[in-house]
This record gives C-alpha cells, sequence and structure tokens, in this order.
C-alpha cells in the first residue's frame, strides 16, 4: 500500500489555476482537491464541502486553536486553512492530492515539512495580462482588483521559492506541462507502489 | 542565455530504451544525444558519430589519460565513455541533452556532480519478459544474452539510486512518462529561462 503524493500549488487570483486543474485532474486519474476551509461567503455556484468548507470566524478560530490546521492564512480579510486530518486520510487512499494555497501557507508547509510534497507555481505571463484577465473576468469590485494585483506583485516575488514554475501563457501548454510534473514526480523512484517495486527487484 | 539540462539515462539492454528515446525525442525540440566513444564494434545499420564515435582501445586510453571522459566503463569487454568537452558544447547552445550510460557510469557521474544532472533508469516490466524481448531481438548469441541477463540483474538492483525510475510494461505510457519527466524538468523553477524570468520579475 503506497500513500499519495501532496502537490502544494499557488497562483496568484487570475493566473488561470483553476482552469488548469480542472483539465488535467479530468485527464489523469487518483488526482484530488484538498478542500479548504474558509470564512469567506461563497461566490455563485460555489458548493460548500465541494469548493470550501464554508464555515464562520469562530468555527475556524476554534479549528485553529485545536491545531486542525495543516496550514491556514489570512488572505483579502478571509481566513482560509488546510486541514491536516483531511490531507492525511486522503494521502492514506493513494489518491495524489492538490493543496491550493496561498504563498504564505505555502512557505508555512514547506518549513514543517512534516509531510512530503512537491511545490508548484503557476504565473501569469505578465502583471499586465493578469490585470487584463482579472477586469475580463467581470466578477470583482474595483477595489478587489486593485488589492488583487497588488498581492499577486508580492506573491510573484515568492514564485523562484517553488520546485516547478509554469507560466500560463499558452493555455494548452501550461495544461501539458501540469499534467507532466504530476506524471513526472509519480514516477519517482523512491515513490514506486510497493507491490511494483517488488515484482521488478523481488526476481533478482 | 540559458544553458540546457543534463539528463542521465540507464537502462539494461532489451528494456525498450532506444525506442522511448526515438519516440520521446521526435515529439520534443530542444533534446540531443550525447554521442558516446566506444571501442566495441559498430552493429549492422550504426553509424560512426551519429550512434557511437567508433575508436580503438588506443585511441580510447589516449583520451582517458588527457581526462577527455566526463566518465567512461568497460562493459561487455568494451570501453564507452563520454567526452565532456562535446557535452558542455551541447548544454551551452541550450539544448537539452541525454546521457545514455550504464549504471556504473552514471553512478560516477551523480557523485563528481560537477554538471546538474536529473537522473533516469528505464526498466522492463520483469527479467523474465527482458529475455523474452532479448530473444526475439534475434541479434544476439546465446552467451551475449546470458552476459546481458546477467548484467540486467546488476543493472536493476541501482535502479533505486535513480531520480525517475520508468518501468517499460505498456510502451505508449511508458513514453508518455518519460516525455513528461523531460517537460517537468525544464519547469524547474531556477532553470527558467533568464529572460523569461526577467520578464515575470522585471515589472514587480
Amino acid at each position: 500500500m503506497t500513500t499519495g503524493k501532496l502537490f502544494i500549488l499557488s497562483a496568484p487570483s487570475g493566473a488561470g489555476k483553476t482552469t488548469l486543474l480542472k483539465r488535467v485532474m479530468a485527464d489523469l486519474p487518483g488526482l484530488a482537491f484538498s478542500v479548504s476551509h474558509t470564512t469567506r461567503l461563497p461566490r455563485a455556484g460555489e458548493v460548500d464541502g465541494v469548493d470550501y468548507h464554508f464555515i464562520t470566524r469562530d468555527q475556524f478560530e476554534a479549528m485553529r486553536e485545536h491545531g486542525t490546521f495543516l496550514e491556514w492564512a489570512e488572505v483579502h480579510g478571509n481566513l482560509y486553512g488546510t486541514s491536516r486530518p483531511a490531507v492525511l486520510a486522503q494521502l492514506a487512499t493513494g489518491v495524489d492530492v492538490i493543496l491550493d494555497i496561498d504563498v504564505q501557507g505555502a512557505a508555512i508547509l514547506r518549513k514543517s515539512a512534516t509531510i512530503p510534497a512537491a511545490s508548484l507555481f503557476i504565473s501569469p505571463p505578465s502583471l499586465r495580462e493578469l490585470e487584463r484577465r482579472l477586469r475580463g473576468r467581470g466578477t470583482d469590485s474595483e477595489e478587489t482588483i486593485l488589492l488583487r494585483l497588488k498581492n499577486a506583485k508580492i506573491e510573484m516575488e515568492a514564485a523562484l521559492d517553488y520546485e516547478y514554475l509554469i507560466v500560463n501563457d499558452r493555455l494548452e501548454q501550461a495544461i501539458d506541462t501540469l499534467r507532466a510534473v504530476v506524471i513526472a514526480e509519480r514516477s519517482r523512484g523512491h515513490r514506486l507502489p510497493t507491490g511494483q517495486a517488488i515484482e521488478i527487484l523481488g526476481e533478482l
């Protein structure tokens, strides 16, 4: 029985992360999202327990005090956290788990290193293009757009701290690269399913 | 100007390495073989300067004494070596270079670590299947087949020393995995083309 691999993934809002992940997860079986807890309100179409676990600030703080979160962070005035028991349970089933978290959470997780993980940063081709995408989305107020751009600048300074940097310039190429990173990580020698390693090496 | 990445690749004879490499190199531009020097005689169809630089044992030993080889090894009674100047010149053009070498050479190269490299081992699904493939090839004598099988056992014990282990069970899947490893390695953050990193980070 092998456990899954943890993928830490960060990207500024508007970098195309959601589209990339949906496409790659549709193509590769055995890859699942970790569902985060958050205190922010659901956007149109978001489903509780699927996109996020939507909870109150009081509930979040209680969980945090119990040490339930692998990492947590405050972003745009809302709290986001990843439940350690949920991630470990997912990994134990052999599924690879994607943690979609901000750069603060990723830095904490890399430092604590309680679970081996591969880290990926998805970047827009430029800040100008990011601004164009955020305005084109039409879901955010001017104030929110400016806040997202300001945060994007800060986040992109952390890009080189990640093992993999995927520049989402041409969508199909970025999808192919993200898919390649997952497949490559799965073929790392020390991660071979135990049964397979025995089959190969056991005959010697 | 970025330099290419070095890929160290090993596999027992009959694991399907040549087929895999040809398919992946046809699909991915910017990937080139390092052409080794060898004292063994050309097989039918092999071209000097393309498949190998075929040289005499005297010539090989002179080059070895001059420190020309990045690594060298004796396999099946023949000498094989990789010319350091040739590899460095290839990498300097920005091309990723594949070093197709045996496990002894790979171990030496990993230890010396003069050039950063990703290491890959291609394994047959089993030794029984390897024997079937070697006999099916019809190019080797019984003595050679038995020698190759004996060496394969030794080589496969080194498989877990490599960063990536690709089991060539289903050909198309193995091709996809080898391709993925190359693409993933190219997307490693610290390997981004300098121009691209400047374009993204220079705007901040």
